[in-house]
């Protein structure tokens, strides 16, 4: 049973894209059960909405359909696909959006040509309603993935920078910073089990030095700016009750230095 | 069946307002599919709701619930009504937000005035909860139309400026801004071919001046205005992976004329 | 059947914190339905969270179980827990959120401990996905209360300002601001009824004095400010089609005092 089918989009919720989509949907599969995950992806940016995905998706049960639509080149050369990734579906377009999902996973995509499995004369706008809805609901209900066009072999890919270590230390990026102001970083735990772990070290990012990798939020006094491994497995700064973004003056792209003392 | 029932407010969801409507619904209806459509209408702006409505409701399967409350008069004497149009059913106050719906399909609409079907003692200031979802539930689980009160033979109807054509071309409005910045316009595409197909034009809009109407963005240049036929089926001003509102300076309620080049 | 399991969250909806804690409880309870309740507490604020609770959650079908994160101490010493208040269930962290809703209704409580109904190794910021969202997941599947850790006998209780009733008249505070700008105060209905009923008062908030409690915001003009008993059962400001925390320039915790006329 395939009957989940999830949505991620950058649409917002204040017009009709997003019912639209849902309105497709279940007028081909009535009994699919529809799961937002996000509409609030900011407007046309890719990565942050692989970012959702990748540290989301995979946990979904068996034969989930994802729907994903940020998309700022519809209506262009780009192709519209769909992909299997282990035991997970994946509908959307071949901008990198699956670039953090399918960089480590074996998977098999299609490009969307089969006219039956679309709805009749697609617009060039709105290829979530018109496109990516439709296939999304016949995955969901048992449509074979080889069913939907042509095989695919290579998907845009897209790529964060990656973290730099030496003897010195690492130097990574902040990726992400999240609704609470927590800044995410490019730098893995298991870099940081490598080269930092056991070791005196000092962490700089924006205007503040730290000197240890903590648990939680909560292993600092209210207010003060902690270094900790996030629930996606990545170096973040935040402020225990508080905004590190705010407080700390720092944005997306910001680079953080971790510096072995000797 | 009925089990499909929508909800689309200019609630937001930092209240219990959504929350008490979807409780009420599942209490009497417990098999109900509960969709959102959209809680972020803006506050009391019943042609933004109306405009939701008409791009997506009629693409939801038969039978399906809609449960609409953007109702700034709520508790005054305006009517809370239910109507049928074709195959969907629709709840909420008739304050002119089923206008789009019913200005062009035939429809049957009641004022909800049986008591066995609200909520007891409903408040003066949250019909949402304790009128709509309880109707809106009762409808889902078949309970006929013509049950929850007496027949009302005129809704209020509220329209938007219509388009002038003229042998000089067409002049029209912008009649909602969507999340992107793009500006819907009030032309619609059949007037577009009526007048304007094969023909030079100018379109004046804010402060730009675009010469024809392509069929999606990525036809200009990034960061270039572009006019085309949005999803909707209305003439759009948008600009590729840009915001059109911000960059061309341009709000609800402004003019955009076509004029014919001889 | 406890199939019901609602999301109350601070989280928003730009990460994948909430899409991972739906992903969880389908992986455990795949017929669960999931229904939001809102993301858009403002985060961390505690009250905020416990208000929508106590207005909505016991309208809820009997054994929905709802699982609620707004979470700032996640990871410190304050404790994971789920209860049972009457008929419903509930599953958040120990800090004061299920205050209004147990401060006058019997419940039981057990501590968060059984490994067996938590993810492998939980995180220890992001408590949602590892320690709440399987836990409402069993419960929903009829795993008992009882099961999933040891009984805890007194919660945490956060209590707002009690409005003071004398012979004079009632001081009173806003506690909520809700999405139109009506600001709610602490005064119920039953304090009014036997305070201010049938008596000539006089109501002072922000810059403006009101003369009488009216049922709705159309028993004012347009743009007038207007008291009225919300649907909450409590004494509310209101400007009818208007804002009033911005017109009366009004906050969250501001005073308001009903002064009897003699």
């Amino acid at each position: 049973m395939r009957n989940v089918i999830t949505l991620t989009t950058d649409f917002g919720l204040r017009d009709y894209y997003v019912s639209a989509m849902k309105a497709v949907m279940l007028g081909i599969a009535p009994e699919a059960r529809l799961i937002d995950v996000s509409h609030d992806i900011p407007s046309q940016d890719i990565m942050a909405g692989s970012w959702v995905l990748k540290n989301s998706a995979m946990l979904f049960p068996s034969k989930t359909v994802h729907t994903v639509v940020v998309d700022p080149g519809v209506g262009t050369e780009r192709h519209p696909i769909a992909l299997q990734v282990e035991d997970q579906y994946f509908v959307g377009p071949d901008n990198g959006i699956f670039s953090l999902l399918t960089s480590d996973r074996d998977y098999s995509a299609v490009c969307l040509t089969r006219q039956q499995y679309l709805r009749d004369s697609p617009s060039s706008t709105f290829h979530g309603r018109d496109i990516f809805a439709p296939a999304a609901a016949h995955l969901s209900r048992g449509v074979p993935l080889g069913e939907l066009g042509e095989p695919l072999d290579e998907l845009v890919s897209y790529r964060w920078m990656q973290p730099i270590a030496d003897k010195d230390g690492v130097q990574g990026t902040v990726i992400h910073i999240d609704k609470f102001g927590n800044l995410i970083t490019n730098i893995p735990q298991v870099l940081i089990k490598e080269v930092v772990e056991g070791k005196e070290v000092k962490i700089y990012i924006g205007n503040v030095i730290l000197n240890d990798i903590s648990n939680t939020f909560g292993s600092v006094a209210e207010g003060e700016p902690v270094a900790y491994i996030g629930s996606a497995g990545m170096l973040e700064i935040g402020i225990n009750k508080g905004d590190a973004e705010e407080m700390l003056g720092v944005q997306k792209g910001a680079q953080i230095s971790l510096v072995l003392q000797k």
